[in-house]
């Protein structure tokens, strides 16, 4: 019998982080979770978290993340905590805090005899300059040139992090997400914002809308990232399905999907997003071996609920 | 008649910045220098330090930046400070902590309302694992991709540095340092070490020898930073000469200029250091307008001069 994996998961109630714990624990870890303040768990989340082991820890506190990796004794660290408020965190200064205290954390984690440190890392480390046939990033080539201070921040833990983690002997692996969505997500944001036109029959001011992402519900999203975590990938490794999707696309599934049509205008706002920001992911699935465990259309059509059970929830009220 | 420029030079009593002062001065500037101890000026210094205004501060104490820019209220931030003890800087864990004082200094500068920002990075910045006819380092191209701690957390400085600065409203410039050389410099490095080895005619084990370098005076490095501040030129900037001489190049030279032989055994090593790492220079002498103020042949020849003032005054010990 091999010594018992023992992982802890950092911001663990967040929006992609919860979704890592279920899938941690079926792949054999013992599951510790880090949280600023514990919530009670929401009744969709209480079979997500059976087992789990909670800390409730400040990772921006000095010595916060010492005392926690004490009391943990993780061998395995996975890594979500950052400010990511909607609207602000592009551009705010508290990245720099974030980055600080990722590179703490490591530092204790290693100092500790942790064995291996899983981190996520954004496109947004990438240069989007290219031309549309150029935006497909490549974790080995694609230069790192980050356009905003969150993306600036989470390269410089990406790039200082694996270099702390190789002189220590700890195994680094450092997963960058793409474009996400399900239940939960702030309204502003693109895919509640199609799905509330097209439920509501709103009106909903877009940019051109033949911009190609690639799209992953961030239970997904947690998915890969316990598979990343179970695996011995180091390095980075881009996290995305491999489909691509235009927003005039993504709009259309979900008016099917709703069976009602919003007034979706593409083309009344001027956009300057690039035309194409997408992952290859041989990485991933060949190197890692994960697929998605659910289509897009799935994924949506999950979201969709959500957003039609919280309609009649405010009915109710 | 415009405001006065007033910069303040970190590490400015070190390998590079102690010769940024003068020229700084030459160039107009009303010249603050911060060290954590204020040294006797060697004679060799007074003329250079004549009207410097010198400040003491460890960067590395919480609220000394902050307090050191409310003392000097510097419109220009020149910032050489770094962890760099021979032998130990590569990989040490203290570079975590230069760069979280950099990026702090930085953001104090910013919010004090500081104008420019000029940081020594370096060429371990880049990816090394090129070609040797790749390995020429352009600003714009080449990724960054450091191989030990020191160019990772320098890259990362430079990275989040440079948003930290766009989004304050600071003028924002790296110039990554090549190969230097000069008086003072540690025995052990290739220079001294070649130059001992032809004054006392002793044996040095080397590796292959034709491995290609960029080789500039301290003294040189620290007349193109002085320019670069002065200059409005933003983003990365090689400071480079443009010559490139391969290790038994170099060893000729200075066997010529001092007029006697080592027996300098290359290829007695094994070694795996890049065949080639040299900057591409354009936006150095193009775009700043800098030229060296002398050949590598004079710059030897004064560090020659060096290590022989020294051999006499350790005679007369």
């Amino acid at each position: 019998m091999t010594a018992a994996r023992r992982i802890l998961v950092t911001g663990a109630t967040g929006f992609i982080g919860r979704h890592a714990l279920a899938p941690l624990r079926d792949l054999g870890f013992e599951v510790h979770a880090v949280a600023r303040a514990i919530p009670g768990a929401p009744p969709e989340d209480a079979a997500a978290r059976a087992g789990v082991q909670w800390h409730e820890a400040d990772l921006l506190a000095p010595g916060a993340a010492r005392a926690l990796i004490q009391a943990a004794r993780p061998t395995h660290l996975l890594h979500f905590a950052w400010y990511a408020e909607h609207g602000k965190f592009w551009d705010s200064p508290r990245n720099l805090d974030w980055l600080a205290a990722t590179l703490a954390l490591l530092r204790d984690f290693a100092e500790a005899g942790g064995e291996r440190f899983v981190g996520a890392g954004t496109c947004a480390e990438y240069d989007w300059s290219g031309t549309a046939q150029e935006n497909r990033f490549d974790e080995g080539s694609t230069p790192l040139r980050p356009s905003h201070l969150y993306g600036a921040a989470k390269a410089s833990a990406f790039l200082t992090g694996s270099l702390l983690a190789k002189n220590a002997g700890v195994a680094f692996a450092w997963g960058r997400i793409f474009h996400l969505f399900g239940p939960g997500e702030p309204a502003a944001r693109i895919v509640p914002a199609l799905i509330r036109a097209h439920l509501l029959g709103e009106k909903l001011d877009c940019g051109s809308g033949t911009q190609a992402r690639d799209f992953l519900p961030a239970s997904a999203i947690g998915d890969a990232f316990a598979r990343l975590c179970a695996s011995d990938v180091r390095g980075a490794v881009n996290i995305g399905s491999g489909r691509e999707t235009r927003l005039t696309e993504l709009s259309a599934i979900l008016s099917g999907l709703i069976g009602n049509q919003g007034d979706v205008r593409f083309g009344a706002l001027a956009g300057a997003t690039p035309e194409r920001l997408v992952p290859l992911i041989r990485r991933l699935t060949a190197e890692v071996g994960w697929t998605p465990p659910e289509t897009l259309e799935e994924g949506l059509r999950k979201t969709v609920e959500w957003w039609k059970s919280r309609a009649r929830e405010t009915r109710r009220d």
